[in-house]
């Protein structure tokens, strides 16, 4: 798994890199829609609030993507940051738990826009038997294992409690799920060649209250 | 405002340090639940997947805390960590957008422990009207400003289409709320004292979805 510690991806790419990336393809996303064809990487640093250096960096990782006195072809820079981050495919979900976060997950729908599916939605409240969500229905947990046989999914989407996460994830990791989008307040221990992404909101919460302090006493 | 291409913070520690600050301190408080009194920093690196040099290098930035050959107090070096967060003054919140996901965040009582209280729900669908969310009332649009008067506000929850954004928030810096925790899929350009934490939850899928196909790109 990729644990959060570390910062290399198998390529050698640093995580710190990879966060920015769904950032320029939401940038250019904006560009494009606003009939911009193609901008220098001063621009785009302007815009975007980093250095033309970084964006220079960044990219060159992956290749490059500029021509010298050009700029970026807003079109093809979009496109290419697309295919590395794999949004050509489409991926499709299974949130696991109906409370208010798995709810609100899916009534989402813009997520479909980068290709991401919510095909099920499961929980273990029978109050929840025959319920949709925009047409995503919510199943029973007994019925996980074999929506999962029947269906392509490669994402779960964690919204239950604590307690019950163990034994939740060991029988998504059976059925051959190696991606969660973790929102319950633990490390998940997993197998190699599974990546997790945190969205922890006390965590971003506490990170906000040390910036708030700190702009506090520069302002005393 | 924090920007998210610029790294360090007013006393020149950067995000990446700061961001682990929340995680020290919730494995510190499993560990205090646990009765352990007291860690080296080799076994806490080996439960929580960084180098002990890691750890060492984190804390330094703040003073230490730590005793040759003693290791860490782990209450101790939590309530230090504690503090370093901000975390001893309590923090109050308002959620703005009564949405499935505003709704979660109030349903979801243990940002209460570390000290974050939400204290309204504001929407502008007077279907809402005289609803009560764990207690916490849900007001519309046009109570905010009174009740920002009337109550100590530090923190503000957006929960908001993408649209009404920009109004909501000026009105919000006016009434000196100077911390935002950001749901909405839109950079906010803020004034320079003005603290912002962004989860946006289609880059994190990005995110994944990259590390997916980086992950799948190692098996074949």
């Amino acid at each position: 798994m990729i644990k959060e510690g570390i910062t290399l991806d198998t390529k050698g790419i640093s995580q710190a890199v990879i966060s920015r990336l769904p950032r320029y393809y939401r940038y250019l996303g904006d560009l494009k829609e606003a009939g911009i064809e193609r901008i220098s990487s001063s621009a785009l640093s302007v815009k975007m609030n980093v250095t033309a250096s970084q964006i220079r960096q960044d990219l060159n990782n992956f290749g490059g993507f500029g021509q010298q006195g050009y700029g970026y072809n807003v079109n093809y820079l979009r496109s290419e940051i697309g295919k590395i981050l794999g949004l050509n495919d489409n991926h499709n979900i299974v949130v696991i738990g109906a409370g208010n976060l798995g709810q609100a997950l899916a009534k989402y729908s813009s997520f479909e826009r980068s290709g991401f599916f919510i095909k099920g939605i499961f929980d273990n409240n029978p109050k929840y038997i025959g319920e949709t969500i925009r047409g995503i229905p919510i199943m029973m947990m007994e019925e996980l294992e074999g929506f999962l046989e029947e269906n392509e999914v490669d994402i779960a989407a964690l919204t239950i409690p604590k307690e019950a996460l163990e034994e939740v994830v060991k029988l998504l990791v059976k059925n051959n799920i190696k991606s969660f989008l973790n929102f319950v307040l633990t490390d998940l221990d997993l197998p190699e060649d599974v990546v997790v992404e945190n969205v922890h909101l006390s965590d971003s919460l506490m990170k906000l209250s040390y910036n708030m302090k700190s702009q506090k006493d520069v302002g005393e």
